[in-house]
């Protein structure tokens, strides 16, 4: 049986000069400089170099050595040396080598060259091995792990709501059907209606979990699954969770921050580093600016990502825009004057990542807007029930996980940001 | 506008005397005494008196007043009282009262009387305002984040796999289909196989989302989609990852144990107050225990509810059986003599709530596994070639989040741990 690790590689620094230490990972590079080798360690967490030297390294080792070959699953058992040639002044000389699993010649490269994303993603499982991915997945992680706690913070209660459904959220028909027994049902597009009925009980609902859009555009910034980070709150209008979500979006940009040089190791660029503020840009003013720039944009147009990003030049790296028109906005949002909503989107880097509004409260308000976008309130009965019932005013938002990531590390495809991205042409691995 | 809420019902103590603050929910109950009425306000957190009087209340409020029903939903201004008389030994007396929206009568009762559970599902959102299903629920995020803690400290990251597949993980039939644009995909089951291919690259790795079982069978503990904790980590055993479970376990027990008091006066007894530890207990053993308490077991058996709540006896409210027949086990399960195997079920208030074990990591192993079980190697190609490029050993678990809420909470059917339950007969709402 092999040892338990004791480290993490990026824990072995100079200081641990003289100690012995339990390493796991795998084989990225082997040397053989004659008397001495050298075996490249890695693991989730960086580099370390293995230093096997004849007649300070154990004749076992050394022959285990001769059979290695890259990728293989190797934990072993060493004395740490602070050293002034070794990349990042140190080196770990094993006194013992476990060889726990073989490996084959990779079907792709993870060590030089980058290959198309098709091949990538097809051996995707392998590609993640990449330092670069193991980087992105592990501050995704760091991400998730700041946007609770900002919501915990604001007194949010984590919610789990049905994936399979059987109405439309927003009436659109672009819904996977799923055989649920005898009958037909979909997979939810958004946890929307449910999550603003949770309002009248919990009062504060969040959620992060899987979204469907059956949607057959296969662009860089689109997936037909994805995760949803879900907000919803009564008694509190779109400025107030604007609010939660500009505490979000510094907690994020703070937390990449702290990450920067190491994401620059490997190839990435982070948009930018702290900000202290996110501004809320009235969808007139962008309108005008945009017009200044040149741009053929006319009052009741949405913004596109040409036009968000050149915003930034005033705005920065993210901004909201608010108060779009209502026209621009699905039923339930709540109108103000001038055909105007109490709506916004969060951009970053020229990405809308977020959308939310005030919601209405009212089933009158609701089953007329209904009404003007064509959708038969009849089919939303067991929703609209339940503002007989004492719904609180409230406002929410929806966040783009994934196009998150997407943004903050500035990466040109949302299907880097995805462990085993599901698109119009894509459903395995 | 009405003003943002200062304070939850919860925070209102006898220590506030004198302030003023601004309270935020819905009408609990009202009492019509004359010269003095009474409104029991309720938010999420709990319950306020708010007491008006002739000749100090506003006549606006008094005016108000008369015109509240149960349920509407209102936010009040008002001025704290320490009181002898009102319950929790506090009052609230008001100065201003906005009704926000007004309540229908309820179509089922939420004060006193308990409906049968098919009602309450079929309002489910009326019925989640129940201060029992409030106390369930926002104990159900709390353990959340206890769970997350432990995987977070033990260095796990937070991942999100696919829920549209195109094999099954185990070569069951029961998946529910999904039409993907042309083509037939399904629910994933469990991400069993994805798991275990992220520990060749991100190492540990957890994911708290839905699961989907096509199963036909309608019991109190089975739901057809379900809320799994899934955890998987290279360079572990089963019983390195029994330890981080059993970490998860006392931190959830302590968590609850600190709302005792709260959860009582909801009716609602849970099973234990804390625990120092949780026994391992072989699976020989077991049906040695309970041959001698004359239940006809033999070995290579599975245990059932019954049984497993019959040896709580001995081992108290949360134990392990460890080293299950491999028979019993599925295929990606490591075997170890005597046709046992590395793997374990955590049993908590006799429901089984996890099952884990180290697992087979190398592939010639994996195919005999699957052979044995009438599985053919080449439906799991995609899964098996990952095998070839460097897996780790590796060890895991999967904790079924419903059920551990309804074991722990002592409750008779795991859809009370469900906010809209998907059954053999319900998709709605």
């Amino acid at each position: 049986m092999y040892p338990r690790k004791t480290h993490w590689t990026s824990e072995i620094t100079p200081e641990l000069h003289g100690k012995e230490v339990v390493l796991g990972g795998w084989v990225w590079e082997l040397r053989d400089l004659g008397k001495v080798k050298f075996i490249v360690l890695r693991d989730r967490e960086g580099f370390v170099q293995l230093t096997l030297k004849a007649g300070k390294t154990p004749e076992q080792v050394l022959k285990l050595f001769s059979e290695l070959n890259r990728e293989d699953v190797i934990v072993v058992r060493g004395v740490v040396e602070a050293s002034k040639i070794a990349k990042r002044g140190v080196e770990v000389f094993p006194t013992d080598l476990w060889v726990l699993n073989k490996a084959k010649p990779l079907p792709l490269d993870i060590w030089s060259d980058t290959p198309d994303l098709a091949t990538r993603l097809r051996w995707r499982s392998v590609d993640l091995k990449r330092p670069r991915n193991l980087a992105v997945f592990t501050l995704s992680s760091e991400v998730l792990k700041e946007i609770r706690q900002v919501l915990y913070g604001e007194r949010f209660v984590e919610v789990f709501t049905p994936k399979i459904i059987v109405t439309s959220t927003e009436g659109g028909a672009e819904l996977f059907p799923v055989l649920y027994f005898e009958r037909v049902a979909y997979l939810s597009q958004s946890p929307q209606l449910y999550k603003e009925q949770l309002t009248a009980s919990l009062e504060r609902v969040f959620e992060i979990g899987p979204a469907y859009r059956a949607e057959k555009h296969n662009t860089d910034y689109h997936l037909n699954e994805f995760i949803s980070v879900d907000a919803e709150a009564a008694f509190m209008s779109y400025q107030d969770v604007m609010d939660v979500l500009e505490k979000i979006t510094r907690r994020v940009f703070t937390a990449v921050s702290k990450h920067e040089a190491k994401l620059k190791e490997v190839g990435i660029t982070p948009i930018a580093s702290e900000i202290s503020e996110v501004p809320r840009v009235d969808y007139d003013e962008a309108v005008d600016r945009l017009s200044g720039m040149g741009y053929a944009v006319r009052w009741g147009d949405d913004l596109n990502v040409e036009m968000q990003r050149a915003l930034m030049k005033h705005y920065g790296p993210a901004y909201f825009i608010v108060n779009y028109p209502a026209s621009l906005r699905p039923f339930y949002t709540k109108r103000r004057e001038g055909d105007k909503s109490e709506s916004y989107d969060l951009i970053i880097n020229g990405i809308e990542v977020a959308s939310g509004a005030t919601r209405i409260h009212r089933r009158d308000e609701l089953e007329e807007e209904m009404r003007k976008r064509g959708l038969d309130p009849k089919l939303f009965e067991s929703h609209l029930a339940v503002f007989d019932y004492g719904m609180p005013p409230h406002a929410g938002f929806g966040l783009g996980f994934n196009r998150l990531i997407t943004a903050v590390l500035n990466l040109d495809n949302v299907r880097h940001a995805v462990l085993y991205p599901r698109d119009r042409y894509r459903v395995e691995p």
